[in-house]
């Protein structure tokens, strides 16, 4: 059992807590909690660390799911619930928190896909294009409502919040491990292979001329979200093929960027729902 | 000039944003930053609290707000910048904060003026009921979306997070002062009041049969958003006129509160702005 704080394994789990580069150079994230661990791909943990007082009789499906882990090579470790209380980033933590592999995702795969199931009569691609997305919350959320809409990816620009930030894991509610996601150096390069698949991309913007609950979404959509203060740069705002506003009544400036990407997508996709049903 | 975190008023502010007693006990609440302090009616402007590094020459706005104020009687102070960044709760606070009265709303009348306008053949009344929302800024994105969609009113179970917390209050970005609110012992007097006034009310339940964007709404609704945790209780879901669906692709439980809110809202305002076009 681990009962210091000075133990190496403890001090590399607040370096991957902490710090976004620690994760990326090990190319690993940290995760918490009963639901995210019995959710998560059993392949990708390497580590499991769950608090003394952690009653795994109690819990069969994490039970089964651990001696699965160690099974396949993963490190698992008893802490003492001192040092476990201290390690964990949630008030009240669960008593269970593990080292996964980062997940890997092509964009041109993500598309591929998309395209290939419209083509064969599915429902129409669906993607979310975030630039500079700061709050950890709000990108947890927008990928938890994407799962829910269907999205197809979340395509995020460098400046955007690490989708490995224990906040932002926290809100997938488990969404992390099914949305297919990816960083690109610039937003442009995404909505250029999009629209080269014929996807159009649109944007919230104040010169929309039609809301965004008139348009039809042929063909599929990609939805251009920009930052919680400022919105989309003018340079990618130019880049959207359409236009749309969202009404607002009373004195708004804007609504928060996951709730308008939930209306945008939901949007969307009940429109290829309703299509495919008629 | 405030230098001390001893100091009276300080202390007191300190309460004022810990303790919603506090804030209940005296009828205020403390709010901070640009926007919502030249947002804010100046009327229920008690106190003014400003950094000494806040250049007040620079920000029109704010001075001639600040003036407006002390001419009704509030009291402004200036306070050492180390114990103004001490007795904010951003963590880069903007120079100024202060405390206002509580609003005051009732439930009675935000029904009569909504069904009053849609009588008189304006929009349909929009009501949103929540049942012990836990997280601040949920919340406060609640109201947002509500002022953004046109909310009449925003009901709440006593055991919903204060509105006045501080989180609460910041990701309202303003809609505080604009969204009418009421707190009720019972969620379900507030159901009744709606319905006696031919108000339907909606719950999102797994037993729903319809998705919630193929209903009319015709009529205005009320619908009924549960704990992020548990949904809504049973006796509380019993009370609504229909249940509806939110569909979900993927393995998701859920969405977030707040988004389900945020579709709902939009879904209804949207059909009630389409038929006013016809």
């Amino acid at each position: 059992m681990i009962t210091s704080m000075a133990n190496g394994h403890i001090k590399q789990l607040r370096l991957l807590m902490e710090k976004s580069r620690a994760r990326n150079r090990e190319g690993v994230f940290l995760a918490e909690g009963i639901k995210m661990f019995t959710e998560a791909p059993a392949s990708g943990i390497r580590e499991i660390y769950y608090a003394e007082s952690f009653d795994l009789k109690a819990m069969p499906e994490v039970r089964e799911k651990l001696m699965e882990c160690e099974k396949k090579g993963a490190l698992v470790e008893m802490v003492s619930d001192e040092v476990f209380k201290k390690t964990a980033d949630t008030k009240t933590p669960q008593g269970i928190l593990f080292v996964m592999e980062q997940m890997q995702y092509a964009m041109s795969e993500m598309v591929d896909r998309a395209v290939r199931r419209y083509r064969e009569g599915g429902r129409e691609p669906l993607f979310l294009l975030l630039e500079d997305i700061q709050d950890p919350g709000n990108l947890g959320t927008m990928l938890r409502t994407g799962e829910g809409a269907g999205v197809d990816g979340v395509i995020m620009s460098r400046g955007t919040v690490d989708i490995y930030n224990p906040k932002t894991i926290r809100s997938t509610m488990g969404s992390l491990y099914r949305v297919p996601f990816a960083y690109v150096e610039k937003l442009s390069e995404a909505v250029e292979l999009l629209q080269k698949n014929d996807i159009p991309v649109y944007a919230a913007h104040l010169k929309g001329q039609r809301f965004f609950d008139e348009l039809s979404y042929e063909g599929g959509s990609a939805f251009l979200i920009g930052n919680e203060g400022n919105g989309l740069k003018k340079e990618t705002a130019d880049l959207a093929d359409t236009y749309l506003k969202i009404p607002m009544e009373g004195k708004l400036e804007s609504l928060n960027a996951a709730v308008a990407a939930a209306l945008l997508l939901y949007q969307a996709s009940g429109n290829s729902r309703r299509k495919q049903l008629k």
